[in-house]
């Protein structure tokens, strides 16, 4: 390792924020001096309890976030927060209006926050996602809080491999509320109805709790969903939402769910990995190798179609990478 | 081929429903056989204008797309509307409220309407939708529209790279907003402020022209993009977009940006082609090779890290693949 490197690796497992800032700033750019610190830390990582949050946007996940944060240090917990841009794959994470309000949580040394913006298409937010939650692992986080902005696939992919995931909601009968409850009924361990001084707050916890009691399967599963009504503006219900996620952690560990849940968030991880490696070396292949620039003039001019070029340009990559 | 795949083929080329229906299902299920046809039609595929349609949840752009369609209609084009649900990855498609208003479109011919669900990670969404864009181009749709729910990282994609990318936002100053207003600048090539008849409208515009004009080059820019509003509901303001759509559509092919843009659709579709293909092999030698699943226990032990992992699976994945 570099000595820039080693100190940043030394400086992190020491508690030093400044390291671990730089650190992920370096994931987050792609700078491949990075990986080799993200696998020395990796070992150090596995302690924390990771907990996802999604959901619409406008349904107040930040402030949520930063309640449970509050909530947690009460409890002499640390608590890490990275807060998942993807609107931003150009801009290279935005900056939300919401996201100031964290700021409060800012000078308090058991917080870490932290925005990660998109890189685009290679590289690959989850992976760089992934590595940011082993880091703030490895920095001895005893929570940590993945927020995401909207409910994309590559969103929905992060949190469904937390150890517990909360989706969040608000009182309303709009379309696209009911499809987001459809949507991710499947992956959410706990349901919490936010704003729920808004009117329509009963009938949508009502909704929500008929909608899980309609699953298959629901009598004999071993963990039931709450589903949990917060203020989270004036820190209503953010002591049940906080116990319940305690509780599944709980729960986890007693049924031995928690390693089937890491095996999948491992596997997951893995293939993300490589996807990104994969995506890589094949954008380059297709600017720099002059066999896979041909195959992209043919796909272009459609003598030949995506899927036999995607096989064309992976057997060029096989051979690249076996030589 | 198959007598099946065959008939499908055939069926599709002769603008037969049914056969184009079956396919994409097959398509969207990962149905190996499909495939083959996909292989074979790409080189009838070509022909159609893509338009993406992004924006938040609630902006209305199903109406809007419903909207378009009809004005294409009216100018005797054939419209293809693909409508991205990516929300339910585990549902494999949900039904939402809105898709319910295009059924008045259901009737006419001319008119190919399709919802799509993500399949999970696995496969990919992108690589499916990029699939039914192609059978609907060489179905012989004129126009096709791809509307996404949401704005996550792969939706974005999905819309960046259409021939034409339609960003849609609604008056109102949320923070949501803003932050889509930033994320999305770059890949809009036309803005709607639909709901205008909502208040604030003329000064969510005036935002987005000055946000627009700001960004470095655009005095020099060959094309400036046009700030539209709508109320899509009673067709308000759909005349102006569509030309600003055939505007654009003349400008791409005008400049040769077209070819430029077909380039760089070609090379994400063939790389997003890629990446399934290697998940889907990754996640096979995980729970099937020996070696690999041993690769799989080491890393949930956390003897070895994502990276280094993800190296020892591509190394088997290539030996499998050279043999």
């Amino acid at each position: 390792m570099s000595d820039l490197i080693d100190s940043l690796y030394r400086g992190l497992l020491q508690g030093d924020r400044r390291s671990a800032a730089r650190l992920i700033t370096m994931i987050e750019n792609g700078d491949p001096l990075s990986i080799g610190v993200v696998k020395e830390l990796h070992r150090h990582s596995g302690k924390a309890q990771i907990v996802g949050l999604t959901g619409l946007p406008g349904s107040g996940k930040s402030t949520l976030a930063c309640g449970l944060a509050k909530k947690y240090r009460e409890y002499g917990k640390t608590v890490g927060i990275i807060a998942v841009d993807p609107t931003s794959p150009f801009t290279g994470g935005a900056l939300l209006g919401d996201r100031i309000r964290m700021q409060e949580l800012a000078g308090d040394p058991g917080v870490f926050i932290r925005s990660m913006g998109s890189r685009g298409a290679l590289g690959g937010l989850a992976t760089a996602t992934n590595d940011v939650i082993n880091i703030l692992d490895a920095f001895g986080m005893d929570v940590i809080i993945v927020e995401t902005v909207g409910a994309g696939q590559v969103e929905v992919e992060i949190v469904k491999y937390a150890h517990t995931c909360v989706v969040v909601t608000m009182p309303g009968g709009g379309d696209e509320i009911q499809a987001i409850k459809a949507g991710i009924l499947e992956i959410g361990d706990i349901f919490v109805v936010n704003k729920a001084d808004k009117e329509g707050s009963s009938r949508t916890v009502a909704d929500l709790e008929m909608m899980l009691e309609m699953k298959p399967g629901f009598d004999e599963a071993p963990w039931k969903q709450p589903v949990i009504q917060t203020v989270a503006t004036n820190s209503q219900g953010i002591d049940e939402l906080h116990e319940a996620l305690d509780n599944h952690w709980r729960f986890l560990n007693e049924t031995g769910k928690l390693e089937e849940k890491t095996s999948e968030r491992m596997k997951a991880e893995l293939i993300e990995v490589l996807n990104s490696k994969v995506s890589i070396a094949a954008s380059k292949a297709l600017s720099e190798d002059p066999k896979c620039r041909e195959v992209l003039t043919r796909l272009i001019k459609r003598e030949i179609d995506p899927h036999s070029a995607a096989d064309q340009v992976a057997k060029y990559l096989i051979k690249g990478a076996s030589q």
